[in-house]
């Protein structure tokens, strides 16, 4: 038997409220006085041992005496009452169970929850919840929440992690003028987690936005491939809560899930191209924007003001949000000089000073919709004394219209006092895109390029490298069978070997010509060491000899090498010399990956050396990825000029350093013992690299 | 004669207005009749050419016609004009002149902007402006701009560069309940800068908080030392414009001043315990805080919610804006665990869950206010179905005036739908400080405690090093007297003696032999350079040779260095080669000194060597300065770490690095020709430092 489509859960024939009650002040009255007054035209049956009527409903004393067939079951009983409520709703053939009740892993009660998963999954039936709020679907005006009544219906959905700053968010939509296709809290993730439901929305024609608010991450790589997937057709926008140390300790104590480091989510997010907000209002604000406004074909925007320093404050602005300014001087004047006062300036932002009326507004706008060059705008009003506002108010409205049509996104941003603030909710009501502060402004915009400028990078390419993948399985099953987790030298070179990413050779010679034969095989110039358990510091005894470049040099070293031990330290036995390629000095990196437990596997690149925990300059990528993202990810850090030659230093060879990145990633993903690898430093030249030292570990189960 | 006191531009005994109107579309009569209708007590004197009378005030023709001594001639004619007018005001001694009228520097006039300076300073007579809306002083009750007519009066004072973005945020103020005790417009600061207004601000009692909104500095310096001199007594806010590059670039297009770098603006306010806002409103909803609420004895703070979710977003939010939260459990437990309800939190945050009542908030919030170890709390709703909101509000602005009291800031944030949002609108009415996003309420509070913690630190003492100032001075004459900029390395190194910075041993050589005789008479390994006026980056053209071991190479290195230099750079002049002692590795840091053309003498540390330009990792402070600030501005550095020793390595020797900071610094201080000083690498050891290498300019005039 198949798992119970998805939609079912949004747009249920028929629901029982297993719980429901007849007294107002109980969650089990609320939601079925929800159900009733938001519209929905299923079937309502309420559950109660008391049986009688609940809202002019009959109420049944078990959910097994409902005649009908049941799509969703709605739980609102205490804790202790709610597996048996599971149970019966797995002897009627239910297909979704929402948990509204708390008492579970959220106080540490996760042996109760497990159970009640287990036994829905045995049943092929699935579990929201437990401790949520509830589910409200626009599509089949189901409001099964314990929230708001009201709740207007539109185009954005909400998943939410915290059932009490969901209720909130409803109220705040209300407020903010913002219609949902459907809000969802999905609090402990028992079984059905923000994956399963971005499934739905990714279908849901309804759904122009998706805002997700997340504390913490179970099937983080799953999560991430459904996300990879939702972006592709619209956009997601996502608050994570816990970004700070203390906050993620406070959000891991508040719900059952271990909160990642939140500098990997981010760049996870990025990788899936979420949009990822800092507080829940810039979120409300973005999805707003983006459910209401068209994509723009291309970026080029200029900012019209009455006023220099609010243009300055948006340039700026613009700068931290991504947002591109056109800056062609020559057509700037051609399309704004015409109209342009005296000690006005028709360079971007465009100054229309302090003198300007609505109507120069209105040229203004008008030439920047017209202006095939122009494909946005950022307009600013700062109050004047004499400026009419009264007649800028419409004009506002029609321009918003107009290069909606066009698909220029547009914001505006006025400030001022009463009358202003009086004209910024008149225009907020009737859906205009109007702000009191620029930077709020130019962050709606930027997010709406930053998604523009993601859907042009979207790819479903995977690169891989080809690996030896038997030969290193076959090193794992020595390392496992010797009931060790980590990988001796000799092993990692083995692993490096069967991924074709160089290491420096060496081999240990046990007499003069074993040396000889040995480094005219392997190349030169060498490093010589004394191989010997008794010399701790070999330099100090003249056991080291650096640079030889030729046999007659490797014959002088090792005589020289031998006489300094044997006459500095005449006890030492020595087991011979160890001979290895010298290494020449290059862009130190460090290239590594490891499975995440919160988000699956993910491979980092950054400065390396004894720079790594100094800088921490690295970058994050996840696994499945392609070399596009392998350069964004190398170009991402800081040192990145580094690779491309500083100071007169010729260009590093960064085709192989992404060849070896992809290589790391390959053998995470294709040998799926291997928990972490870790190359540092990887000596990147202008031609190949060299990897100086490995660590590898075995997964530990 | 002495300048008149600042006192008089913004408690003048008697103001004319030169350019007066009966027009009411004229700025002319704006400010005429905001001057009347703001209550001010003082004589009045309209002048218009015309005569006759404006709003019942008898008006004079020319201002010499007046009787009175006047102390604010306030100027609203045409540019073409205002000499004239600043000419008749000095002929009848009038004490400050306010010129409002536009059409210099700002648009290039520069010319006649300095004439009127020149000519005004000759005069003993100062100048605020031109192209500024004018002074509001809530002392006189004084209202000379054309902004809105109705100011409230306060406790907060704001200075601004931007005369559109001022009568805006005059707007701004009034709607959201804010008083003001001065607004002031600078303009083109001909004459009167934000220092010379803060002299004024600094010991105006009426004012409590000063916020600027600042385009780009003149007098940086001065401006810096006024404002370290009234942080300590009140709290100043800055909004400054231009962060981004393009937005440096849009601010000295529509002002006459030249943004400096903002990365070095951003060390110098906080070096100055200005607290710097990203945008106006959060630099106002700051001031507002600052200016109703009393500085906290402590720092510790609570935060009390009912959703765990936004408890989380608030504890990431303290991160951000630096607001320590109390963490001893077993205090916290013993505070709140007698009310706390099941499922309920007594960690920070304390969670009160969802079924939280106005009753248990005000247990929470009594028991905060009690406590002797809490010193602030962060309040949070989130909207539920049954909660008591209207009982609530009371209680909230009771808690807030009992927290008042107690010197222990409080902020509050209420999130939720119409009701919700009708409480909040009520609070801010009553002047509480209520949010409706957790991220701008605790920006607030971390904003008071940043002000808190500076105050702390205040300290009047300077530290500077003895040096040798004679013998720098000589080496400076002489490099002028050679027509250079720049001084070669034999006269850097003479600088360095001068101040005791130790440098590796070296000599100069003009020709191979003397190459070779000096470096068997140094010793090996030596560094060879070349020496040249005209090649700066050495490395850049193949002028450096390191590790030269013996004889034959430095024979070899020198043949190398004269082929690069002269086939890279054949016009360059060569004056021989520099052999220094090659020295040995330790943590390379860059340390400088320039005196900045907006701010002054300023100096820097940083990771050094290549990655100076690469990392960008550097701190600046402005000059003079202290050891703890040397001390603070090193800890600044991401690499700090390497200081304290990584990977095993020891400790290195913080003090001597701290000395040497102090001596640049001092060089930079006392031998007053000297514009840039540059030690890169400056070699920090585990006992001591080493300069690698100087690079010292003279000042151009």
């Amino acid at each position: 038997m198949d798992e119970p489509n998805i939609r079912y859960l949004f747009e249920p024939r028929s629901i029982a409220v297993i719980g429901a009650s007849q007294d107002p002040s109980k969650i089990g009255f609320m939601i079925v006085s929800n159900i009733l007054s938001g519209g929905y035209q299923g079937k309502v049956y309420p559950v109660n041992p008391k049986g009688s009527e609940i809202l002019g409903l009959r109420s049944y004393k078990k959910i097994t005496e409902i005649k009908d067939s049941i799509d969703v079951g709605c739980i609102v009983v205490p804790a202790p009452h709610v597996f048996d409520a599971v149970r019966e709703c797995a002897q009627e053939k239910v297909k979704f169970c929402i948990i509204i009740s708390s008492g579970f892993s959220e106080i540490g009660n996760r042996e109760e929850e497990n159970k009640i998963a287990r036994f829905a999954r045995e049943h092929h039936m699935r579990i929201l919840g437990p401790n949520i709020f509830g589910v409200f679907s626009a599509s089949s005006s189901l409001n099964a929440t314990f929230g708001p009544s009201n709740i207007r219906p539109g185009n954005i959905a909400i998943i939410t992690q915290s059932g009490a700053l969901g209720i909130a968010m409803i109220g705040k939509t209300t407020v903010e003028n913002i219609g949902l296709s459907a809000i969802i809290s999905v609090g402990n993730k028992s079984d059905i987690n923000e994956t399963d439901l971005l499934e739905y929305l990714l279908q849901h024609d309804a759904t122009k936005v998706i805002m997700i608010y997340i504390e913490g991450l179970k099937e983080g790589d799953r999560f991430i491939q459904a996300l990879r997937k939702t972006t592709k057709e619209k956009p997601v926008v996502v608050v994570k809560a816990g970004r700070s140390q203390r906050g993620a300790m406070a959000a891991a104590s508040h719900t059952g899930a271990l909160a990642g480091s939140d500098e990997i989510f981010d760049y996870l997010m990025r990788q899936a191209h979420v949009l990822r907000a800092e507080s829940l209002q810039e979120a409300l604000e973005w999805c707003k924007f983006l459910a209401r406004t068209p994509l723009p074909e291309k970026e080029d925007a200029v900012i019209v003001t009455n006023g220099g320093g609010i243009g300055v404050l948006a340039t700026d602005a613009c700068e931290k949000y991504g947002v591109k300014l056109y800056d062609d001087t020559q057509t700037l004047k051609e399309t704004f000089s015409e109209f342009m006062p005296y000690f006005g300036s028709a360079k971007n932002p465009i100054d229309l000073t302090g003198q300007a009326t609505s109507e120069l507004y209105s040229a203004a706008f008008g030439a920047s919709l017209r202006s095939p060059r122009i494909y946005g705008m950022i307009s600013l009003y700062c109050e004047t004394a004499l400026f009419d506002i009264d007649n800028f108010s419409p004009i506002i409205e029609e321009t918003n219209k107009q290069f909606q049509a066009a698909r220029k996104p547009t914001v505006f941003c006025l400030v001022g006092g009463t009358k202003t603030e009086d004209c910024v909710s008149r225009l907020k009501s009737h859906d205009v895109p109007v702000f009191t502060d620029p930077y709020e402004a130019v962050s709606s915009l930027g997010a709406m390029y930053t998604y523009h400028r993601y859907l042009s990078q979207q790819s479903e390419k995977v690169d891989e490298a080809p690996i030896d993948v038997s030969r290193v399985n076959g090193v794992i099953k020595r390392v496992k069978e010797d009931g060790r987790r980590f990988l001796l030298a000799h092993e990692g070179r083995e692993v490096m070997e069967a991924a074709e990413i160089p290491m420096p050779r060496s081999f240990v010679a046990q007499n003069l010509d074993e040396a000889v034969i040995g480094c005219e095989k392997m190349g030169y110039p060498v490093v010589m060491k004394v191989v010997s358990k008794d010399i701790l510091h070999k330099s100090d005894v003249g056991g080291v000899a650096l640079d030889l470049v030729n046999k007659k040099e490797v014959i002088e070293a090792y005589e020289a090498i031998m006489y300094n031990c044997r006459t500095r330290q005449p006890n030492a036995k020595i087991e011979g010399v160890e001979l290895s390629e010298m290494v020449t000095p290059g862009a130190e990196l460090i290239v590594g990956a490891r499975v995440d437990r919160s988000f699956g596997p993910i491979v980092m690149v950054g400065l390396g050396g004894i720079y790594v925990e100094v800088m921490k300059d690295v970058s994050f990528r996840g696994l499945p990825l392609n070399r596009e993202e392998v350069i964004n990810m190398i170009k991402e850090i800081k040192s990145y000029p580094i690779l491309l030659g500083v100071r007169g230093e010729k260009k590093k060879d960064i085709d192989t350093l992404v060849e070896t990145i992809i290589k790391v990633g390959t053998i995470l993903t294709q040998c799926r013992e291997i928990s972490d690898i870790e190359i540092n430093p990887l000596v990147v030249y202008e031609k190949g690299v060299k990897g100086l030292d490995v660590r590898i570990l075995v997964s530990a189960s």
